[in-house]
């Protein structure tokens, strides 16, 4: 199996061959960055369309199963995800609801506190909220993994606390490797992993050694040192690839309708854009050159498999359905 | 197998006992009548918290096979259905998502004008819609029921004819019987029935001849009639029972937002809330003397079973997903 654990991109017919032509079996797509709970289903819809006028080459991921369906009949299953828990407003019913609509992860939060927890540009972390521990508590019934992608160390580490099942990093890379503000520290590793859970790194040049300059070899070291650290079979691949998107899709990223000014986020007032992605990561071919520089830093084939998808498999067969379903 | 086509009670675990006592293995249960999108949502989050509540008795129907497993496991399959298209607001790409969360039923109106056809009390119907006949093609698509239950007879017809797929009458009387607004004419039930659809005989006294005063014999005796006339593979019953409801509740029904005024509706000024059932039909029991009554009136014990419920078992098989799926 080879999945990406979470993609952002401007998707078109282009886009879906690529993953084809990089084996993807199955993509985690962002599906809500600040909206409401009617403007994410308007961006389901879309989806929707997508998948009635490409329908050899995806279809709608919701269970591990959909994963082998899809290798076994050469297509992507998409599987979708929130990077905010702005769809669920106020209203802890829309977690089951949301579920039901296909939706299998949710970031307690973006860069900013939520109702539910604290990101990690806050400068105050207060850990998860009242209704943060309600919503935890109902994710885990129904089978909505919690990521804390974007979220600050003490939410990240009291949420890994509070789960009953594993929460998972979709798409950040070690902090000592790159020490981004997005990049994750020990201790929130081991939190994450001790719950079960997985990391799945990301190709955002932001998040690299070097930006866009970062090397195969550098990448596929740390990968290589992560798992030797903590165990391959929590490892793997989140891309945050954002291919395609205009830079006015970047900006409701991080402005929303939360401010009135220009917040940069992870870039700056002289790079506001995104940035250029590594060579060797342009698309999801990558995952075709990450497949060799894994082999070339020192993993078996059989661990290659697991960091490239089969650990993301196996994740989704635990975690996407209620526990006695 | 035993389904009420159409219920709308203010329900409770008594009710649930009652339907099980009925052997009920399915019911159609009204999920809107004038709700947007969102306030139709916060509907489906009560009746998730039925099924958290009373899983031993009540579950989360979507396709025939869950009237099987209901009839198996002792307890009643849900099957979610609106009197009005306004919980797809002006959106066709709501039809596909409120079939993904479970939606099977979807009148093209309630008793006025919608965006899609006309209502049986309005003074001039002009028939299906431009967005009508694009979103019937929708629903036939996806698997979504055309009701025409409270429609117009022009709307009714020609529903009829620009379905590909059949459609129903959930709830409703033969219009010869007692000739109610609300009852079909003959050529109504003749264009439902050539498009190979149902219809459901309903046990609201404003349908009924006597209304309150209807007697078993009479109504079983209607439906030998109608079996007779027009193939009883065509018949079921959508009892229409509103049991439980405040008079509040029928007011929103029949006023909803768009009148200052009152509307009677099938009522009167001098009796406008609910009125009684007739007493071998006070609740879904009522299943229990119908069973009787048929036999009475001359059907076979499995032109019975027809009636009660496997005629409509065999429509959720046929209607409740895409063709190729």
């Amino acid at each position: 199996m080879r999945i990406d654990a979470l993609q952002y991109c401007n998707y078109s017919e282009k886009i879906f061959r690529q993953w084809r032509e990089a084996q993807l079996d199955a993509v985690h797509v962002t599906i809500a960055y600040h909206e409401n709970f009617r403007e994410m289903v308007a961006n389901l819809e879309e989806w929707n369309r997508y998948f009635e006028r490409f329908p050899s080459l995806i279809f709608k991921g919701t269970t591990a199963a959909d994963v082998e369906s899809a290798r076994d009949s050469g297509r992507t299953a998409v599987f979708f995800g929130f990077q905010n828990p702005s769809p669920i407003e106020d209203d802890i019913g829309l977690v089951e609801i949301v579920h039901q609509l296909g939706v299998r992860f949710m970031q307690l939060t973006y860069n900013n506190q939520s109702l539910l927890a604290s990101g990690c540009y806050e400068p105050v972390d207060a850990g998860i909220s009242r209704m943060g521990k309600e919503v935890i508590a109902e994710m885990n019934r129904v089978g909505l993994v919690v990521d804390m992608s974007h979220s600050g160390n003490r939410s990240t580490i009291e949420a890994a606390e509070i789960s009953s099942r594993p929460i998972v990093i979709t798409h950040a890379n070690p902090h000592a490797w790159h020490p981004a503000l997005r990049n994750k520290s020990d201790d929130v590793l081991r939190a994450v992993f001790q719950s079960g859970g997985m990391i799945g790194f990301s190709l955002y040049p932001h998040h690299l050694k070097g930006k866009s300059d970062c090397t195969l070899e550098s990448f596929c070291t740390m990968v290589a040192q992560t798992a030797e650290k903590y165990g391959v079979e929590h490892i793997g691949i989140g891309s945050d690839l954002c291919q395609d998107q205009p830079d006015s899709v970047v900006e409701w990223m991080r402005v929303g309708r939360w401010t009135k000014q220009i917040d940069f986020g992870e870039g700056s007032k002289a790079a506001p854009g995104f940035p250029a992605q590594p060579e060797w990561f342009e698309d999801s071919r990558g995952f075709n050159h990450l497949h060799r520089g894994l082999l070339e830093v020192g993993f078996s084939a059989a661990e290659v498999d697991l960091v490239l998808g089969d650990n993301w498999h196996r994740f989704f067969r635990e975690n996407f359905s209620a526990i006695n379903s």
